[in-house]
């Protein structure tokens, strides 16, 4: 009977999110065909305008906090491109699975469950605490503090991309007023005006290019996810500390539902 | 006696919003004009402009959210032009004079209105349960929900309105920065550089027109459409759940105005 | 002694309103002979541009509400032209003292004092309600629905004030990058250009205008109008239903003072 | 004993406000330094700019309030430059001396603190109602409506100033506007394109020196001495009603040291 | 065993701060790098704009507050680059190994650990009010007191910080203003309206820089280091008011670790 508790898809598919690519690749595609069509792509590659408005973004960043926190901001919004999106009312469905068996055969039942939950490492851990013994109450005590700490970690990603998108457009005007007070100071050569000009726009162009279309919908797509799964992995703390207090499952229905968004909710009793 | 109980006029009046469509064809047509008068239309469309600006809104937009998400915010934009504007005054006389027509006669009685409501497919359904012997507070309950759902989708179509007005002038501006880039490059030849800096102003013209005369306009009116048509399904909660619990008409009536705006109140009962 | 109840002169003065006329006067005045002195007084008129400017705001603003309330909004706007401030103090005074006439000769001696409000008309519907008879709770409740009412119609039309204010300038851009696309079209006839450069800034010019010297300062003016009238109307409320109630005028002094700013606090018993 | 209770120096040293003097004068110094070196100050001074931007500012602000209103807001501005910063630790020591002496040799022996508290004249006019046996709520309650007023005088001057430094600079851009549309009209003598547009940029020079170094400032400054001056009169508010209540001073040490800020606590009594 | 207690490493490690030095080593590197690989640096710098934009910053930031909060405003962002962060993890367990001390080997045992905690001087402070027998409630009371003050005064630095970077761009564009003003009153020799233009931007090139590069990042710094310094803080009190009532070490963990961010938990006792 354990194949009845083994799950055959979780609520999380791995994969790209379809959404953050389809937008990168979009909107960068059309820029740079809008480029390419244009005749001179090489006038649009400036290796010095590209450091001035990445390096000093990245730079000025750094100053409002600390190396280890643009590290992780780093890694969690290349996360936003690889994960994809999670489905509550299939987590909770799932929860529900497990209950259900827990409550029928027992919770040692449950050890071919968490086996086969690789790709749940947050509802596995919580799980194989319930089948070692643990009361429910530390369960949900440990899973909750971990559950916050995740959040936490997010919503400082977010604020750091925020800071990025609005420093990019600021160190884009900078590396403008460069390249003008340069031109100006060397009018006499009237050929050169058109190139200078176009090269001390480009730090203009790159900064609104990352902060429209690169930090502030990583920020966006980043809070968004971080909801996602803070809703996905609460469903699992209530589901583990359920289990280890071996409370009715119908109880855990309701319980889940009250947290759910209305359309996501779940009727799996009956 | 049943004529006495079918509704001749529905709150609903189903067509085009006229505020809306005159807002529409009198912006857009002004500025056509302002175009035509001028001499050389032509010289206002240029399809990679349009590319650029509508499609890199799409795209980046599409980052922020999913597709499913921009998918159903273009089905609600789309409503905020052909749905009217709902009149609560005559929903609520509606729903009082289902009320007394079940005091009277009793629930069964309802049938035949049941059978009428055909355009107002939310009261339909709770008074149906009522007819059909659902409890009044189980009644009140599942209505809740699903006018929960509506608010919070709407609210979210709302927010990706909101977020496109923000993208579209910051499209057109990149845009614009393409464009000047281009025609720097190519000073050589006077002769191009009005009609180059021409197509390169047009992005930037097309992300204010989409910006200000589109994306904010349909978020506030969504935003508006939804405020009232919450305030109606609530009167229909309130009414059908009223009559699941066989409450006297005139608590109803005092109930419903007690949410109804004061200039919006009705007086059914002498 | 009914002539000890008439009221000599009223809180409200009507009139011009003195800085609303001096501030509109004063700007476009200022406004107008800067272009005068500048000696082409023709060349800041261009039909054309005011109905991009005018007609564009109007449509969209039109957009995000009701027709409805756009007349409602023009109505309200103009009367902050030719409605005076109004007097707290005084209208406390006076209620007091009519209150005072009621305590000492019995309601029905009001008769003189509602026939002479005429200028009061919301003092007078409520005395006239407590001359008829009707209880003083319930001419609070009527009273207080009307007051509402009210401030709730003004708060939507300074929220569509406020949205013009945003939507002017907006449409005086859109306006100008139309009249630079043209330009740019036609560099051929240099002689041409200063000319349609200058058409082109106009609608920037209507717009900023239109927003900073009318709709903002409208939409200011209307919120503190209201919240003066709003505090006048609570005055009277206060007094037409503690006289309904038959209580001691020294208890409606004091709760009238209550809610009276500091420096307009009245003293009429001893 | 009573040259130990008056005061030798009171917490309010009149005089210029240094911080405001200083900045005003360094800042304008700045600019006319800058402006004389350039070489050519006249073309600085413009009268019909200046009248477009002061005139159209006080026009569009009157309209928004009233005369009274803005002469109230000139006056209080005006102050920031003569009211020195007052002391609360000064004027906390000062209350408790008063209060022990009250406390030592009666009420009554306060008679000569009051004479010499001239330049503080809400605390005496507080401790002259204590003297003539006012009770201590009562002297807290007119004290207090009294301060009230004062902190709801300052919040709308500073407001009015906060809308002045925002309308300053759409003046400006009015004036220039209008400069530029006059200049482009008349674009044959090609002579006069500079002295044009230099006019036409003084309006919005001045509106930015207006907006950033007057009407900001004195907002800020006037929050922060409004502040200030309701801490004190807190002090003196507390101080009197103690004293009139009779109650122990080193309750009412206690007591103001709970408003004050952790540094400038007092400590009087050992 | 007095060894056990002296702590070996401190939690707070004094040496430059590595996020903000190198952010503002890099920015401005890639600043100056850009200037000097332009060709002419000298023409990037003009001791006239410097002093506009930095001295007229300084002067308009006067008047808002006073000299004595510039002041200090100086002296805490200067030492945003020397203090290196916090380890409140290991505030916690030093506070936890000497409580641990007191409550084996009494409180007088702990002499030797407030003599070895100089560079903690405010739990040394703490600690040594406890040696001598202050009672654990008032420990508590005078550091909190110490605490807020603290935190006040960063907030206020912050706050003034905050202000010059909206200033600083605005005395650029009102140097901007001054230079394009007197360039365009002295068109007549072509050769000169380069270099002038080259100057008038200059200011708004320094407001950007020091907005965007100094101002802005150091006091979001300021208030990310206040917010650390304020939670280390925060501990010591709990420590050291923990100490003086004797309470049990284990409960002092417990209370610890709920005002720790959940990654910096800890625990000391098994």
């Amino acid at each position: 009977m354990a194949e009845d508790v083994s799950i055959p898809f979780g609520p999380r598919r791995v994969g790209l999110d379809v959404a953050t690519v389809i937008g990168l690749i979009g909107g960068f595609g059309l820029i740079i065909a809008a480029i390419v069509l244009g005749g001179s792509p090489g006038s649009f590659v400036n290796p010095p305008s590209v450091l001035i408005v990445i390096g000093g973004t990245l730079a000025v960043t750094t100053m409002c906090c600390s190396i280890t926190e643009m590290g992780s901001t780093f890694r969690i919004a290349l996360m936003t491109l690889f994960y994809s999106r999670r489905d509550p009312s299939e987590a909770a469905l799932q929860v529900l699975r497990i209950a259900e068996v827990a409550r029928r055969r027992g919770v040692l039942a449950l050890q071919g469950s968490v086996d086969s939950l690789g790709n749940e490492p947050f509802l596995q851990k919580g799980l194989s605490m319930v089948v070692d013994g643990t009361p429910g109450e530390e369960v949900e005590q440990i899973m909750r503090r971990d559950l916050q700490a995740t959040v936490q970690r997010h919503a400082r990603s977010t604020s750091v991309l925020r800071r990025m998108a609005e420093f990019a457009p600021a160190m884009g005007l900078i590396g403008t007023l460069i390249g003008l007070v340069q031109m100006l100071g060397n009018l006499k050569d009237p050929e050169t005006i058109g190139p200078s000009m176009a090269v001390a726009l480009l730090t203009t162009f790159y900064g609104a290019v990352l902060a429209n279309m690169v930090f502030m919908p990583l920020a966006s797509k980043l809070e968004r996810n971080s909801n996602e799964e803070a809703l996905v992995n609460n469903i699992y703390v209530m589901g583990a500390s359920s289990i280890g207090r071996q409370e009715n499952p119908r109880r855990l229905e309701m319980l889940i539902n009250s947290i759910l968004p209305p359309p996501q909710r779940v009727q799996y009793f009956d």
